[in-house]
Parts: C-alpha cells; sequence; structure tokens
C-alpha cells in the first residue's frame, strides 16, 4: 500500500474513490453478512461497511481500539442514513481490499464500544490512558488547548510577550504548609506555589508579559476543585493608569478565550453536548461590603462582617449579577488585606482592604487579581510583617530597587475553567493526567506499599 | 495627565505631536546645559532630550532603571545624527512638561548605561532580575519566546495538538540515579526527566501531539551545557510508513523554527549582532558506523568501535557536512540499543542498533529522536530486561495495550536551541532564571548555611 493515507474528514470530498484509510477501531457492529465499524483517526471519525466474509471474520475476532488499515471506496449514504452529529454523516466507506490489522487491542475492562462511558472517576483514573480515546472525553482537551490559545491570541494583540519561568523554588514564599519540597542535591528545594514573583520581575524588562506554568499545591485535603498540580495562564502588567485596568484586561481576556472557544472548537462542543456560555454585557464590578448587602437585602442571609464570601452568597451573587446586570460574571473587590498576599496592594483610601478583585461566575469563583505593591520598601517591610526573612526574596526584590512602575495581573487556573466553561463536576475530569493527594496516575498506598 | 500613552515605536509617526510617554530611563548623558536620556518601553529605547534646567538637575539626580513619565514633542534628527541601527533612530523626543519620576531606582551594582555588560557569569546571575532590563540581554528571550512559536506554528500545521502534561511522577522510571525526589504527602514522587511517556500516551488519542514541558535532571555535574530545569518542546506522531518520516518531521521543524525567528526576530538579532543560521540544502543522514568511517578517513582519528560519537568527531562530522552537502547540519542514525531507552525501536534488520537519530549542527548535538516499541509485549519484557517493574509503568502501557500504531518523535532543549542558535557561551544565558547545582536564583551554599 504505497497510496498516501486519507483521512476521515478528507474523505467527504472524494466520493466514489478509493482510497487508504488508517485508524483506530472505536465502535464494531457486526449483523452477520455485512458489518459497520467506526473508525478514529485525528481528524474524526468516519463510518465503515464491510460486506467481505473474510474481513467480517476478522473483525468479529477484533477489540475496540485496535489499529487497521484498508483500501476502501467512499460512497454517499442514502437521505435517511445520513448523521448530523457528525462532519462525516453524509458518507461512509466500504472495504475493498488490503485490511490489514496493525496493532491488536487486549480485552476492553468495561464497554468503550457506546455513546457514553458511564464509569465512575476512580475507573476513568485507573484507566486514564485508555478512556482519553473515547469521544465523550477527547475533545475536553481539544477545548483546553483552544482556551490557552484564546488565552495567548488576546494577550498577544494586547502587546504581552510570552516567558518561560521555572518551577523549582528556593524557599517556602508564599506560604509556609501547602509547598512540596524537594531534595535538591545536597540542598532544599521547592515546587513553586504559582509563578507570580518570576511575571512580576518580567514586568520590568517586558512591561506585558503571560506565562503558562505548572503551580503545585500540597493541600491536604480531597475536593471536586483541587489538585496538587495544575497549570496556571498568569497574566501581569505595567503602567497601569488604575487598577481597574487590571479588571479590564482579566474582562477582556475572558471574552478573548469564550470567542476562541466558540470558533473553533464547534465540533468538540457539539460533540460533548455543551454550549459556550455568553459574555455579551460589561461585567459589573461591586466591592465586597457592597456585596454582603446586596445578599443581606435579597435573602435576609446576613454575613455583613465577613473578610470573605460564603458559597452560598457566591451563588447568590451570579443570580443578582445576570438579574440586574444581564451578565453570569460579577467582579468583587476590596478584600481585605489579612485576606491577600503581602504583595497586594492597600486601598490608599482605606489601607484594610486591598485592590483585589475575585471573578465570579456560575456560582462559583472563577478568577483572582490585582494591583501589587511596586515600592521597594513597603515590599520589603510587607515581608517582615509576615515573617519572611528578605534576602530569602531577593531576586524578586531587586525588580523593585531599581524602579518598578504600577503593575498587576490576574491568574487562571486552565484545569478549573476548563470544568467551569464546560459545566464538568470535578476538575480531575479537566486535566489529562490529574496528581491529588492519593494519586499520581497510580493510587500512591498501592504502589507504596507493593515497594516496600 | 489624561492623554494616552505613546509607545517609543509610535512616536516614529507622530513627528511634531505633543505625546504622553512613559518608560525606564535606559541611558543617561549629561551635556550641562543639554541632558540626553534614552527611554525604554515595550516597543523599544528612544532618544530624548532635556533643555529644562529643573529636569536637567531631576535627572542628574536619578540612576538608570528609574522609571518616568512626560509630555514631550517629537521632532526629525537632523540627517547626521540619524542613528541606523535601531527603529526610532531617525526621530528624538523632546521633554516639554510634566516631568514625573514614577519609581526611583538605587545606586546601581554596576554600569547599566553601556551598550553591552562585561560581567562574569555569577556577578549575571546574582543580579538576574536587573540585568534582564540590558539591551544586550532582553532580546534573548523575545528570541526565544519566538523559537516557541515557530515549533508550534509548524507542527499545527502539520495536524499536531498541543497538550499539557504532569511534571510530578510516581517513580523514577526514565534512569534512577539523575532524578529529583518530592516529598508528597506522605508518599514520594518525583520530577519528570521529560514529557516521554506521556506524549506517547497520547498519541493513542489524538495520533500527533506536542508539549511544551518543564523536564528535571539531577545531574551532579555543572557544565555549559546543563540545566537543572529546562523546558523541553516534544513532539511525537503515530502512523509513520517508515521510522524516516521522525526524521522529515524534525527537519521540517528546524526549518520552521529558523524562518519564524528570522521573519520576526530582525530587531532583536540586529541589536544582539546576530545572523541566523540558514538551512538552505537536505540534511543529510548517515550512520553511526558510516559517521567514524568519514571521521577516520578525513582525520585518522579511529573510533570505529565505540558506541557514541566523540566531541572531536562531532566537529569533524559537521565540517563534512557543510563541505559535502552544503548543510551546517547532519542526523546521524541507528545508535546501539544499549545506548538508547528501552523504548527505543530496535532496527529489525540488526536488532543492536536502533531507529534513533542525534543532529548535529554547529559542531554540537542538537536534538535527538527516535521510532519508538509500539508492541506491548515487547515494551513490557524490555521494561523488565532494564530491571523494572512493569506495575510501575502501569498507565504508560495501558496505551500500548489496547492498539498503538507505529510511532515516534523527537524532543528539542529549549535553552540549548536557544544557546546554539544565538550562539551563546552558556547556556544559562539562555534561561531568565537558570537553575543548577549552585544555584535556585541565589546561591544555595549561602542561603542554606544562614537559615540554619
Amino acid at each position: 500500500m504505497s497510496k498516501q493515507r486519507i483521512l476521515a474528514i478528507e474523505a467527504v470530498s472524494r466520493v466514489n474513490e478509493e482510497i487508504l484509510m488508517k485508524g483506530f477501531l472505536q465502535r464494531i457492529r457486526l449483523h452477520g453478512k455485512i458489518a459497520f465499524f467506526d473508525l478514529r483517526d485525528r481528524s474524526g471519525i468516519i463510518q465503515v461497511v464491510v460486506t467481505d466474509e473474510k474481513v467480517i471474520s476478522e473483525l468479529s475476532s477484533l477489540q475496540v481500539q485496535s489499529v487497521v488499515e484498508f483500501m476502501g471506496k467512499v460512497k454517499e449514504r442514502g437521505e435517511k442514513y445520513i448523521n448530523e452529529n457528525i462532519p462525516t454523516g453524509k458518507i461512509e466507506v466500504e472495504v475493498l481490499s488490503d485490511f490489514n490489522i496493525v496493532s491488536k487491542a487486549h480485552e476492553m475492562p468495561f464497554d468503550m464500544g457506546g455513546e457514553s462511558l458511564n464509569l465512575e472517576l476512580p475507573t476513568l483514573l485507573d484507566n486514564r490512558s485508555l478512556v482519553l480515546r473515547h469521544q465523550s472525553i477527547f475533545p475536553i482537551f481539544k477545548v483546553q488547548q483552544a482556551i490557552v490559545e484564546g488565552f495567548k491570541k488576546t494577550l498577544k494583540e494586547e502587546g504581552f510577550t510570552e516567558i518561560f519561568v521555572p518551577t523549582l523554588v528556593p524557599s517556602a514564599t508564599e506560604g509556609g504548609a501547602e509547598v512540596f519540597r524537594v531534595d535538591y542535591y545536597d540542598y532544599d528545594a521547592y515546587l513553586a506555589q504559582s509563578p507570580q514573583f518570576y511575571k512580576q520581575i518580567m514586568v520590568s524588562s517586558y512591561e506585558r508579559v503571560f506565562t503558562i506554568a505548572h503551580a503545585y499545591r500540597a493541600e491536604p485535603s480531597v475536593t471536586t476543585r483541587h489538585l496538587s498540580e495544575y497549570v496556571s495562564m498568569d497574566a501581569e502588567f505595567g503602567f497601569i493608569n488604575s487598577w481597574t485596568d487590571i479588571m479590564d484586561m482579566a474582562e477582556k481576556t475572558l471574552k478573548g478565550i469564550f470567542n476562541y472557544v466558540s470558533e473553533n472548537c464547534k465540533e468538540e462542543l457539539k460533540s460533548l453536548g455543551k454550549e459556550m456560555i455568553k459574555i455579551e454585557n460589561d461585567i459589573p464590578r461591586i466591592k465586597l461590603s457592597e456585596a454582603h448587602e446586596i445578599v443581606f437585602e435579597r435573602t435576609g442571609f446576613n454575613h455583613r462582617n465577613e473578610p470573605d464570601l460564603d458559597p452560598s452568597e457566591e451563588a447568590e451573587l451570579c443570580i443578582w449579577a445576570e438579574e440586574k446586570h444581564g451578565s453570569p460574571f460579577v467582579f468583587i473587590t476590596h478584600y481585605p488585606t489579612s485576606k491577600r498576599p503581602f504583595y497586594t496592594m492597600p486601598d490608599p483610601k482605606s489601607p484594610d482592604l486591598t485592590l483585589s478583585f475575585d471573578l465570579l461566575g456560575i456560582k462559583e469563583e472563577w478568577f483572582t487579581g490585582s494591583q501589587r505593591i511596586n515600592d521597594y520598601e513597603m515590599l520589603t517591610n510587607n515581608i517582615k510583617k509576615i515573617g519572611g526573612e528578605p534576602s530569602n526574596f531577593d531576586i524578586y526584590l531587586q525588580a523593585f530597587k531599581y524602579g518598578m512602575p504600577a503593575e498587576g495581573g490576574f491568574a487562571i487556573g486552565l484545569e478549573r475553567l476548563t470544568k467551569d466553561i464546560l459545566g464538568l463536576s470535578n476538575v480531575r475530569e479537566a486535566s489529562l493526567f490529574p496528581r491529588d493527594m492519593e494519586r499520581v496516575d497510580v493510587r500512591l498506598k498501592e504502589i507504596q506499599q507493593k515497594n516496600k
């Protein structure tokens, strides 16, 4: 078979031609003297029909996910057999000759041939490499990739430069407990909890930077929203006129991501049965204190003296934003200084509050941002206030010692955003290979006991 | 100053206009009643002239890298004052009013106002956040960013999907000694030495994938070519017809990167005084055994029974490739099985050799690739042969157990490629914040003694 391979999607324009196809058996249906299979390749899924007795016999001995190749003829389907759900739905390919099994799959541990997988999360994760081939799962990560593209495209158009920053850091600088320690030659090093310091430093070189960075949180809890390792999409920029510039940029970025995914993932969204949330209006911006008041007025729930929002308040505020402003999102601003990291800029009018925001949407917190302290002395003092040793922050403080404009930024967790956009129930479903307290591919308890 | 800020590069089209400018003082020259400074912003550097006595006085008290803003008037420079080296060289801006110091830099630890920095590497690294602002350094990372863009663009056009894979792994699977151990809750985890296993797994979902991943090597040596943490640009694809498809794709990718950098980094290359290497011809491909012969014939150096190339052979082969094939690069293929990882496909005609390659260029190894074993039993046996426990490779082996086409790929170290393309003398110069045995931002010896 010296012919050029033709992909499923390319077959659409080759009706009545004889073509070479290669791919994975996604589904097999045997009906005696006729058989069908769905062939999956990187372009999509296509229906293949088999009438040759010998090929049917070979097929009947194969497991789905086996890899095959064959020469086939592209045929238009009859009107009533058209499948509107897939881009190849108007054609099918009939196997002509040279049916060849490239790689035989072992027996499936569960049914992989259906439209959906009805499995519990632990089973999905124990069999990650297999289930990532299923059409109810692999489109998730095409959407994820588009989210990153949308993020980058929007920020590049705004003059941002992409940077690559390290994940090994010299000290547990952003908070002591939830950091992973690394045996680093004869020393200790730690896994970065965020690319925060490095993106801030780079404002002094490039003014506007973003990075797609891995971040690590040793949170000793198993929830539907936490991963031990996640991808952080971080943006930071200087020469802001007002701290509200940061919310403007965050809003523009979110809209840019939504547009990019809408335009580039039509098939994936269809296949996952999801529609993109629409952001048509400006996102309202209210102070935390106002937010408490709004909830109190609407529900009688009195949380007005608290430094943060209760989950029930977050949900109520999303409903309020939709009703009052036609927005599925709302920015909550001015969180207390005590609740934000040491580098967050205090509000000059009320230094117990910060120039910071959370974005709430669909009843949850989506991401956060703030203006940062760009004054060297103030920053150094704040490090001392939290019990830190400024010399441990040497490379970070350098950036402020030698001139830094007013600046700020925001960070978006990629897996959470994927989960929230697609309405998935657990953040683990939005990570190719999720890491948590109990699992790093394998269940840690099992592998580490076994090795002892 | 409620006016819109104008960037240096935008000023070129605003001759005779009054504009608001903001940026860093890159250089200051005081000449009594007249003073000049170079203002740096994210678009480039522009010359500013000052005649106002009060502003000259303020300027004379300022350190370079301080942040300023002012209203200025754009003027054409006289013919003989044109600076052809920078895109703003035909104009200058005269300070009119509202000169305002936004952020004062402390005293410089060394001269930052010259065209180049004549500093030793340890000084460059001790003062990383400062020197990254210098025009002899920051363009390096614009080129680096373009390298990544060129890599992605080329592969996307070839139908590859970007994936995001983890760096925390459950066991030291690719080689025992040079791996960093992590305290992972109550367990051990390790930092990935490459994204190899995950990109191979994803071939079974997307066929063609790439990832920009962090990789970690605990190599107990300090050389000009090693970093403890680096960025690996990894590609992997299935349904190859021949293992030479992998070299074809690697060659196309390298050419794509070179073209992208040439087209998009003209100013940066000029400012760094570098020209891109041209790859005009096909890259020759020779077996390791032929390579030894060629060197022996040309120089008499007899290394013909060795399983690898001596650095002197690498250098000689590059000269040979240039002379004989007009190519600055040469692929060396068929390295011995004993010298390649367990997943490398043996040559069916001669199983002691592998279907693998190194790319040599400019006297050094640039990157490597190979066809991989896609047969589940063969791969499982190879793991046992190297003393591994197959159950530790569970998620990896799953991908092969359930059907995998012939596949292979390659990996390019981003910092090394940046170093090699720009002819830098040390890989640390091609990393924003390099990590090695002795340094994680700070010198480890110093910080860790101090904390004890």
